[in-house]
């Protein structure tokens, strides 16, 4: 790039009132309307932020240390900016705005940090488990689109903590995947497998965000829960979890992503459903085991766009702008 | 800390409206009033901003993935946020804010990150560079109050980056402190040194924020310009900058420092200056010499705090919430 050769629009004089379209001004060069206009939203917002909390200058340092601290923490198995993001409740924010739900379908709620890629596929009635101090779970699901058809060949990410709380990567000695599998919905939409019952735990909090917990007098907690992910070509991607009605945590989960729809009880294991889904030895022990049964709903792309489209259009009349949505995202009307 | 004794508000049942308001109520047991109001402003701005951009998942992922990569390149000698900052226009602005100036005083400016505190305390009339490549300059300067008194004993810190536009700190073989100094103004106010002619320069743009400005068509470079910090008690501090008028890069500042009352005429020496100011030796060379003067008036923290208090009430009436100003900052009115 030649520098010499840039061509921005003359600015000068800054103050606390000509700073915004200042900075505005000096990033319009930006060829990508979308980014531009993302760009001119986040300066609009800290300007915004800096002027109407009359941010001191010790304040502004304390924050540019504690996001170099947050930063710096990060590894490749630490991921702390999204922890940060999680406890500000902006993860929950971006998943609700990108995958909307109507009403009758399954609501999505934060992914975290945790989910991988490393997952073995295995076969209806696997135990995904292999800590022997869980106590075990029996879950039998269906997958059903908005009419209430069931979906086949949904290929659907499942993953928990051991009865720790601990993911098998967080396990610095981990001998591959743990308490985590990904499955095939049957023709009846139905998938189901053997687990053990989640418990709550702390998100890592032994660094920056850690600490903002303590300053602000929160705790790290998330309610006890299974995630899930749902895949199938011509249906809105879903991630979501189901979270134990009675856990202490779960009005309070540190990352915001209970919601009433995905309250679940963790019911006994009836004598009838073991018979059909436990071996012999297993169903000797059946009073240890419970059950979840769930039925999820999943979106069509088309329906999910659909909605995205919607919600984007209203949001761009609140802002009086003249923009139009692109792929479900507003971009400047320049036309 | 004893996490089963945390009493939170419940929440739940998050989504795209209710978020905001669950986050907030998450972290009201903040004890602090102030980090609290200021906390609370950060998640409304950060919130609005995703709803209004209908920021999508893949977005928000590249926001963490740079501000990762922010967090990881910084070192002790190199502060990437700080940079990001100034580049965003917010350093210039939280200056605005905390120091505001009247009219008839000098404007600050950004501090930029290349202020040390090893400077050597130098009599007047000192050489502070040590680069025989720079052109050499004379600068003559007046420190005094609104009324025109000039004030003695003021500690005038100064510093400049050599002929090729690099301040001593990024040399990594620098011997000592140089191309800066401290000196303290005398009875008259008057503080004059010896240096080199200010040069432009590109701030560092190896690391994420230079990725950024190229992808915003925007270049690094700062036009040229002499720091100088102001200290004496009773006294507002006082961190501002001179800039060449004829610099390239005077209108399209990388870091949005340059006001009009901050730029100045580097002139030719004239003999009779000369005569009073350069050694039989240096007069012989009279012609490479320039001659930079300026007067600095600094506001008495009184003043400054008056001036602090009356536009961070302004700024609450803007909010229309109920709070009052507590050193200079809105903190909420709970009596």
């Amino acid at each position: 790039m030649d520098f010499s050769q840039v061509k921005l629009p003359p600015i000068m004089d800054m103050n606390a009132d000509t700073i915004t379209e200042n900075t505005i001004a000096m990033n319009s060069g930006n060829p990508d309307l979308r980014s531009k206009y993302v760009l001119e939203r986040l300066v609009h917002h800290l300007h915004d932020f800096a002027r109407e909390t009359r941010l001191s200058t010790a304040e502004w340092s304390q924050g540019i240390q504690f996001l170099t601290a947050v930063g710096q923490i990060c590894t490749d198995v630490r991921q702390e900016f999204i922890l940060l993001s999680d406890v500000l409740g902006l993860s929950l924010l971006v998943d609700a705005i990108d995958h909307p739900k109507p009403a009758a379908s399954t609501e999505g709620t934060v992914l975290g940090p945790f989910h991988t890629h490393e997952a073995e596929l295995v076969t209806p009635g696997t135990q995904i488990s292999k800590d022997e101090n869980g106590e075990p779970l029996l879950v039998i699901c269906t997958v059903k689109d908005t009419n209430g058809r069931p979906i086949d060949d949904v290929m659907v990410d499942i993953w928990e903590t051991d009865s720790g709380g601990f993911y098998d990567v967080q396990h610095a000695d981990k001998d591959g995947p743990d308490g985590r599998c990904a499955m095939r919905s049957g023709e009846d939409g139905v998938f189901w497998f053997k687990a053990i019952k989640p418990v709550s735990y702390p998100i890592p909090h032994d660094g920056p965000v850690g600490k903002f917990l303590m300053g602000v007098h929160r705790h790290p907690y998330r309610p006890a829960h299974m995630h899930f992910m749902f895949d199938k070509p011509g249906f809105d991607k879903l991630t979501t979890a189901v979270y134990d009605r009675i856990d202490p945590y779960i009005t309070s989960d540190a990352v915001f992503g209970v919601k009433d729809s995905l309250v679940v009880d963790f019911l006994p294991l009836d004598a009838a459903t073991a018979a059909q889904h436990l071996t012999e030895e297993e169903q000797k022990n059946l009073s240890a085991w419970s059950l979840l049964k769930y039925d999820f709903v999943l979106v069509s792309e088309k329906e999910a766009a659909g909605l995205r489209d919607a919600n984007s259009l209203a949001a761009l009349e609140a802002l009086g702008k003249r923009m139009k949505v692109y792929n479900g995202l507003p971009v400047p009307d320049v036309d």
